[in-house]
């Protein structure tokens, strides 16, 4: 990733640990700041990426060995002599270009005032822009980046590996949490003996529609035991 | 969006920066720290969301009116009772849960430094975590709400399939039942008072899984209190 002509140190140092968080690791700098480099260096959370960090005269040094230069723009900053996609088609087509092709690719991005110049947005070979509000287009540089990195490497398609397995209840558990719930209903005045049948069916159906779990299934019995059990000690 | 006890005025301002960059206009903030609000107050480019900022004293009353609580956690975070989604996920979820819906819907964040507590995240019907490295998974907090709310705003490809019409209980509902089940199961000596807290933290829970309607979430509640009545007649 190069950034070009950073001012804010906190921007720099946002930039590098969302590039950690995401896994880019290779950061370089474009007419930065001396003192903003220096203090970011220090940034949190950020460390790896900024002391690997390189800077560079000009953005056609810093992409020298890149097949694929592109550039974030927004809609009002554009140049329109050079295609400008929305993040989400131009990060396919950079990951397209990265599976086709044996040498880097570039994100560039502009400092926080004016955005990329004329002269850096001549080395992209396209742009993209992150589809924001047009009443409000401009976004911070830390989170830009963020967003941009993100989309990149996100996985639409990526299986959901975290997401407990779910062990439904089996209809008897069901049967049972019902019966129990009925029981209390009676015991507790709630039914009214002329439609007690009908107050067990919607019981009933009101019971499955949880959707719950084997072992929340046991809780809800549990609880509603002892509820009982207390109801009938009392009396 | 809610932001629960940020203690940092910069990632305030980036938070409503990156809301008002991608349309989310409603911030709520719980358990702020004076300073961090009023200095946010002042961040740039977010000014029409931060006057419009309302604080609450607790996560309950911001989500009161939220038929959906979604927080977002680390894996290390996370609370294994509660499903935790990857972002492409549960983002699809969310959208979903919007086109079936009426009532509003909240995503919960925590501190820069400890993410959300055990209590907020009993108030979250599932989780949601960005896809980071596992080597460095921690986000900057005003980078975390951008990529989020880019991901929620932008556009995927064909809606999912047509989403049932399901109102969804309401914080409110969720919370006087979860309250009215606490106050039955101390009544009746299910819950032991050594371990009080953590039976209530866990009923809240439970109740939030059951993916209650509004309407049967009003049933639920009048069978609650008819058989809590019927338990303080009898003693």
């Amino acid at each position: 990733m190069i950034l070009v002509s950073p001012r804010n140190p906190l921007n720099i140092g946002a930039a590098a640990r969302a590039m950690s968080n995401f896994g880019f690791l290779d950061l370089r700098l474009v007419n930065a700041y001396d003192v903003a480099f220096r203090e970011a260096r220090s940034a949190v959370g950020a460390s790896a990426v900024m002391a690997a960090a390189r800077e560079f005269p000009s953005v056609a040094e810093a992409a020298a060995d890149c097949s694929l230069v592109v550039g974030t723009a927004s809609l009002g900053h554009r140049d329109p002599q050079t295609p400008l996609h929305r993040l989400e088609r131009g990060a396919r087509l950079m990951k397209r270009h990265a599976t086709g092709s044996s040498s880097g690719m570039a994100l560039l991005f502009g400092s926080e005032k004016f955005g990329l110049s004329n002269d850096d947005l001549s080395h992209c070979h396209w742009l993209m822009r992150i589809p924001t509000r047009t009443q409000h287009e401009s976004m911070n540089l830390g989170q830009a980046v963020a967003v941009c990195l993100y989309e990149l490497s996100r996985d639409g398609r990526a299986p959901d590996h975290l997401a407990k397995v779910f062990h439904a209840a089996s209809g008897d558990s069901l049967e049972r949490i019902a019966g129990a719930l009925s029981g209390l209903l009676e015991r507790s005045g709630y039914t009214n003996p002329k439609t007690a049948a009908s107050t067990e069916l919607k019981t009933r159906r009101m019971v499955r529609r949880l959707g719950l779990s084997e072992k929340d299934a046991d809780m809800w019995l549990g609880m509603l035991r002892q509820i009982r059990w207390k109801l009938d000690q009392d009396q």
